[in-house]
């Protein structure tokens, strides 16, 4: 377990997606969100019929958000020491309905930043009443905790002579060909922010 | 939503981490687990050590476990349509310490398929004590659910004629160079699911 807020921060800008937990009638409830970091504060989105929000109004909602990054598969000689090498974060706290209007457009366009940098200057922002259909929970990273496990197998030595392959076989997300709208205008370009689209890496 | 037995085994399968939630003191937990399915039950891998497992005991453990595939980033001409086409199953119900020996190795042996199809012919068995070491959660799937969201963005009419472009960047995992073992004897062959290693795929 480390604390380290530069890991926490590159492994919350990388994932794309995270996990976010809370209780429904004393049993767990897990679904994938959208997230946003900015500064010390991480904007999860929804639409205003999603489950997990619809219940965070008043004092707001106690969850867990896990981002978890996966880098590779770690194949040892025994069975036991399999294992994948990944970062990932997990955040406690209580996530509260962002209700002001200025903070909400700024987590908005994070959201979008979040899923394409570059991506606020190629759309057109929300309107009064797409703002009203969308809700953004609001999580304060203050109870943090980030797991990394990188290298190679750790196989016992009295293994080492076995004749199987042992390694890391590193994984890769890549962006494939860019699929236009079928109801695209002739001569719109494709932006730098898709076609050169990676995620920031600390890796 | 969509209860498609066959979707939902893909998932599964493609999926090499899913995210395991549960209550601790009324406070949701999610962390990462791998995960193997075999039939209509999904094991979960974890060390004697880990938190989830060792409240398991008993009665067991109420979970609910999240496997999500991210396809791609779906970029609409207006900042609301933004999205994800992504694949998410949800399983919700009592995961159980595997007691029975057979059964354990049985999953065991899944689990490490699970990473890298073929690797169980490649790899040293677990001896009696790592055995004892290792604890396998089952969850079989009854209560599951999966929601999948696939296709172009589903821009409002009125903005086809913005000079946004908007399509699906789709997003591929695969696998990079493998990274040989320090201590690997000279001689060992790299193996055929290590160097063809992809996760079946329903795309």
């Amino acid at each position: 377990m480390s604390y380290d807020r530069e890991t926490v921060h590159a492994v919350l800008d990388e994932a794309v997606v995270s996990h976010v937990g809370f209780v429904v009638d004393g049993r767990p409830v897990v679904l994938p969100h959208l997230h946003a970091r900015l500064g010390e504060v991480l904007y999860l989105h929804g639409s205003t019929g999603a489950r997990a929000l619809s219940t965070a109004t008043g004092d707001g909602l106690q969850v867990c958000v896990t981002a978890t990054l996966l880098d590779g598969l770690v194949l040892a000689r025994s069975a036991f020491h399999h294992s994948v090498n990944y970062r990932s974060v997990v955040v406690h706290g209580t996530a509260s309905v962002v209700e002001d209007q200025l903070e909400k457009i700024t987590a908005l366009a994070s959201l979008v930043e979040a899923v394409a940098p570059g991506r606020t200057g190629g759309t057109r922002p929300p309107s009064r009443k797409e703002l009203a259909a969308t809700t953004v929970l609001r999580l304060d990273l203050h109870e943090v905790s980030v797991k990394v496990r990188s290298g190679p197998p750790r196989d016992d030595a009295e293994d080492f002579g076995l004749p199987y392959w042992a390694g890391v076989l590193p994984l890769v997300t890549s962006p494939g060909a860019p699929e236009p709208d079928g109801d695209l205008p002739d001569g719109v370009p494709l932006p730098e922010h898709v076609t050169a689209w990676k995620r920031p890496s600390s890796l």
